[in-house]
């Protein structure tokens, strides 16, 4: 078996690149594999303002600020989904779905995550502005305005107390009547002025002018009956899943399908590492993916070092 | 007692102003207090190529633009040394060596760490250029390259296998002659055909030419002899201090004087964090400080918000 890579990296965002930097600069032969757009989570922000040193950047720019740094130091690019990992100790088999399988030492696991999206028509057009998948990311752009978030999960209303910091109102609109989230959360949730409580109820269609979100029509699940919240952005919560369908053999996922990992970014299988948004975390944003892909790279040459 | 921030960040490094980008954009009423160099230890480092997004940039300029991000959003800069915090429960007092005292409902300290510096006549010319406290930050300039290694200590010994990875030769230099370290990390060292081990000997002067750093002049401690050293970079691991003298009275520093915190970057005690090469954790970088920093800060801001 020829050896192809030290390390190969599947996942092109800010962790998996992070770990590209880290391990070129560590003279690791080094892959990227990415099966879906280059630069992962990123180009689907419209803009950052929370990555420090750029004041206000464009997701896209940013990751292709990244994207070049990550190979700049001889990290390969190969664009294929990975559709399984083989653990054979000391070598692991990456197999791509071009049929190609790929041989190397470590692997970091950077596939983040998939946010169940908002099904409504000309909803995709509008994420990123307008539609967000993450309140620290993007609240502020709405400071002193009014959102929705779509809803009941912890997550959710975690979010939603967090925008009540920045905005003027939330609407919470959740499709039963009761919330699947902890008490003390829900309370705080309930007490909380600037929070309005819709229940029973689904989103149904964007309202929009000006080439902008103003409203989001929802239908009362009961009776059927349409009305029009007011907002400027839409936070929908509905849940997300992590990119790790691949991994399902190898034992190193949580109940929800997210890599564990130690402080050292190492799975229970020894030569591979979980980085970035797709390993059990509990803030998910470009500065705590590219810590995880720098631990994840150095502790993996350290490892191929012994 | 008038309260005067929700939150006060002890240091503008990396770590402080990005927990400043984060607080601030979480509404919180901010300060940074710096009693030293404002960017803190990027400011000692010549380049930086291991920050994504910047493939190259002087520690100066990186730091210059994380300054202005993170008075962006509204945080103060005040610039004394903190010289006590006093915990009052709900409010903390922060007493500054100008005599004023600031009250706050939280704290995130990110002062870092001190190295312990090489004591050599023109040695903090050459700092951060053939002179540099961090191998995973620098090693790369000396691909290829000789270059020495002052100190016999754990990190000493892990830093030096690292620089095998990229230079042609690394000489360790100790006093006495035996290690400080880890017997498996004193093996590799021993074992490793590109290490060369200097025993009894301490660095005596640097040899300078064309403005760059030679070789390394050090006196052998029985018989005083003298010899050179031929290296193009010098890396003394002899230990760093953290900068945590005033927070000798809150009990939550290690043994060595590190801030003890958990993932969220929560001392022992409510309200007040740690973030960055203060705490304690594996690997210091630019990376990993500004994730610490945004972790403490959305700790923090769930904290007031409760």
């Amino acid at each position: 078996m020829d050896l192809q890579y030290d390390v190969i990296i599947i996942g092109s965002g800010p962790a998996g690149l992070t770990a590209a930097i880290y391990a070129t600069r560590a003279n690791l032969t080094t892959a990227i594999i990415e099966g879906d757009t280059p630069g992962g989570k990123l180009t689907k922000t419209y803009e950052i303002e929370n990555y420090p040193g750029f004041e206000r950047i464009s997701g896209v720019d940013l990751a292709m600020q990244m994207m070049e740094h990550g190979q700049k130091f001889g990290a390969v690019m190969e664009f294929s989904p990975v559709t399984e990992i083989d653990d054979e100790g000391e070598f692991k088999l990456v197999h791509l779905g071009d049929g190609r399988v790929l041989t190397t030492r470590a692997v970091i696991v950077a596939t983040g995550t998939n946010e169940r999206q908002l099904d409504l028509p000309r909803a995709k057009e509008f994420t990123g502005r307008g539609i967000s998948y993450c309140a620290v990311c993007d609240g502020a752009f709405y400071r002193s305005k009014e959102v929705a978030v779509i809803g009941g999960g912890n997550s959710a209303l975690e979010e939603s107390l967090y925008l009540t910091q920045l905005v003027n109102k939330v609407n919470i609109i959740i499709r039963r009547d009761v919330f699947r989230a902890d008490a003390t959360v829900v309370d705080k949730v309930r007490n909380n002025p600037k929070i309005n409580i819709i229940t029973k109820s689904l989103p149904q269609e964007l309202v929009i002018e000006d080439n902008a979100i103003k409203g989001l029509v929802i239908k009362n699940v009961e009776t059927g009956e349409l009305s029009t919240v007011d907002c400027a952005g839409i936070f929908p919560y509905m849940g997300a899943d992590p990119a790790t369908g691949f991994l399902k053999n190898l034992n190193i996922l949580d109940e929800r399908g997210y890599i564990v990992v130690n402080k050292d970014m190492e799975t229970a299988v020894p030569g591979i590492y979980g980085a970035g948004d797709v390993t059990v975390k509990d803030l998910r944003q470009v500065v705590t993916a590219t810590n995880d892909g720098a631990i994840a790279a150095n502790a993996c040459a350290r490892y191929l070092n012994r």
